[in-house]
């Protein structure tokens, strides 16, 4: 059975490998025609993707999925408009391919530029939320990749019906059904192959939980972009508004706690630390948020719990916030660089040099001064897509669209040049 | 012992991830006070390097080295002449960090741009050559990164003293010494440490021989920046200026025969072969290149040797050429894709539409119109240096300089900004 799923996904990975040429230079007419063809496909066949989701609804229940991920498994008509929709934006969105930059005439009397490329077969993995099929296969086919996608079982009708809506899209732009393939089989060992095929795979993008992301970047033979923890900070500096301090550190924590740029770690300035203290915990108070803080924190907050190291390293997704006071801000930017997740960290301040020393020295993927970090976001960043958001430092860092899915290769014109 | 050099592996790897901190926010006059101490530092211990060259010498002579390895190995006037003006020119090249593009303003009224920062710690695995311990520290702390290098063992003293010149400039600078640092063992097991400690290194960076790069690719649990072979091609299309071909197919050839971006196969097109082979075979048994062609190259060369399906995937690095001649320009697309390395492949055609198709659909890290491949190369480029020439999609692709060691992570400003 093993090396029949092989098989398969070698057969898989070879028709993609052939698909990418095709995808690497179709016309941005063809593949927003894909696109829009698709959307009309999805539309045609609302009836048959309920369908399809009840299946796997039922199947869920009856094999014990608890309600958070049958909610995240659901296809509620507004769920199908949302996908719809995102077909119609992506559509919308610039044709990254082939834009050439920054060519110039170098000494040697050749002419060198650099032109945006796609990367070649993306293998997308993720779970539950059977959306991910047309919002990876989307922006992939916009930034002309082939595609492998391979959801999670639990979402195998719904992912089935899903790809046959692709299908019809590519179709009818006259664009190879390979361009899209979404994996059949729910045998575990497929997603080994994927991720060990470097001859047809250019990169993985796993989507789900940190044990599922963590096992395929440790196990991967091809690159991964990834995205772990997002154990992201505010740090109000001596210096900040009191009002803006309050309203993004309310912001940032609550306006939806399980996303990954919700704050995760309070750091306060100790000589603004009881004046903006106290209101921000009535708030939090009053919203059902759990503070745990350092002593410095306690003696301003007497109710809130003791944090343990363990705290400053953890990413509750959950109302939940640990607090601490910091003597500078030298000490703030230590805390992040060491205990958080590179992901996204902000400062509230009015002082205009610890604003630029918060941005050059923070290491992480999104630096903020005065703004909710729950704004690390594709969509927030105006990139008109998101296919998530990558804690790595190589290629993409941070929230990644359609560029993160590309490359650049050189162009060199010349008139006859030879090296002498 | 191996748990020796691990603990000592891990003791570079947290000095360097430490020191990374301070190269990250070091002054544009800071790191270029560094280097140009170390070429004066260099400048005076010409005499000490040439004694500890003189030792590595002895004994690879005594360890049977052969003449190749040996002058890779050797440091003369003339070397030493090179590092200390590559120093010099790594100085004056533009700082690439802190670079801020693209800032702009979205509906939600935050500010959102992008800022280049250093990638952290690089590790630099290399053989023989000792000058690449100067190319590789300077840019690497130029790009504001910290560096561990693990030369050859047969270079350990020339390393040894090299790395001294280093340390004082770093000194002088009033830079820490783990800004770069040189591994003193020769045990190989501080390569396997060094390539799989991700909390400490962010990149791996190998220079040398294939089956070094395949094998620290294979094993490195961080991402590797490598380059692999250069299989490299120049196509004469049928609209092919003759003299522009003969000029840039000999260059391409036998400017030299050793470097990656040296033309290994000829493709002409059908039309133009019985014009542009025979003078171009003239030209290279006179330099003495052996041809090797398909049947129909040898029906007009025949004193060319058949070409086997092995000679379209080999890099000869030698006096060798396969020729091909193909019938259409989407043959010769397909055959440079297919047996190609991805390198650096050029088309010379006077025809608009075959150098536009040429361009958009070979899929190299450098496509070129006209030029000859040997232009692959970072100086050429203008990018004033190069740590190597990347044969990978992701990050970094074609010659790697500055640029290719740093990331980009998002600013954001506000005002007090929340999301709604």
């Amino acid at each position: 059975m093993t090396e029949s799923v092989l098989d398969y996904m070698t057969r898989l990975g070879r028709a993609a490998r052939e698909a990418s040429r095709v995808t690497a230079r179709a016309s941005t007419a063809q593949k927003n025609n894909a696109l829009l063809a698709a959307a009309r496909a999805l539309d045609a066949a609302r009836a048959e993707l309920i369908r399809a989701n009840a299946l796997d609804l039922d199947n869920g229940r009856a094999n014990g999925l608890d309600e958070a991920m049958l909610d995240r498994l659901a296809l509620t008509p507004a769920r199908i408009d949302e996908m719809i929709e995102g077909l119609r934006q992506v559509a919308t969105l610039p044709d990254p391919i082939g834009t050439i930059r920054d060519m110039r005439y170098l000494p040697s009397g050749i002419q060198v530029g650099k032109m945006r490329v796609p990367l070649g077969v993306i293998g997308i993995i993720y779970e539950s939320r059977p959306n991910v099929t047309i919002d990876a296969a989307s922006l992939c086919l916009k930034s002309g990749n082939a595609t492998i996608l391979r959801g999670g079982s639990e979402a195998i009708h719904s992912n089935r019906a899903i790809a046959a809506c692709i299908q019809q899209g590519l179709a009818e732009a006259g664009l190879p059904a390979a361009c899209v393939q979404v994996v059949e089989t729910t045998d575990r060992a497929a997603v080994g192959a994927l991720i060990a095929m470097p001859e047809f795979v250019d990169v993985i993008v796993p989507r789900g939980g940190k044990s599922l992301i963590e096992r395929i970047s440790r196990d991967a033979r091809v690159p991964v972009i990834k995205h772990l923890d997002g154990i992201c900070h505010v740090y109000i500096d001596a210096a900040a508004d009191l009002d803006k301090a309050i309203r993004v550190a309310d912001n940032a924590k609550t306006q939806r706690f399980a996303p990954c740029n919700t704050m995760e770690t309070l750091l306060v300035h100790a000589a603004i630390a009881a004046r903006v203290l106290p209101p921000l915990a009535a708030i939090y108070r009053a919203k059902g948020v759990e503070l745990r803080g350092c002593a410095a924190t306690r003696a301003i907050l007497p109710e809130a719990l003791a944090a343990t190291e363990e705290d400053w390293l953890t990413e509750y997704n959950a109302p939940i916030l640990s607090i601490r006071v910091v003597d500078s801000l030298e000490q703030a930017i230590d805390h992040i660089n060491r205990y958080g997740s590179h992901h996204t960290d902000a400062i509230i301040t009015e002082n205009f040099t610890d604003a630029r020393r918060f941005l050059t020295e923070v290491d992480s993927s999104s630096v903020m001064v005065n703004a909710s970090t729950r704004f690390a976001d594709g969509f927030e960043y105006g990139l008109g897509a998101e296919i998530g958001i990558s804690t790595d430092k190589l290629h993409a860092r941070g929230p990644v669209g359609l560029e993160g899915l590309t490359s650049e290769k050189y162009v060199v014109f010349g008139d006859g040049h030879v090296r002498g």
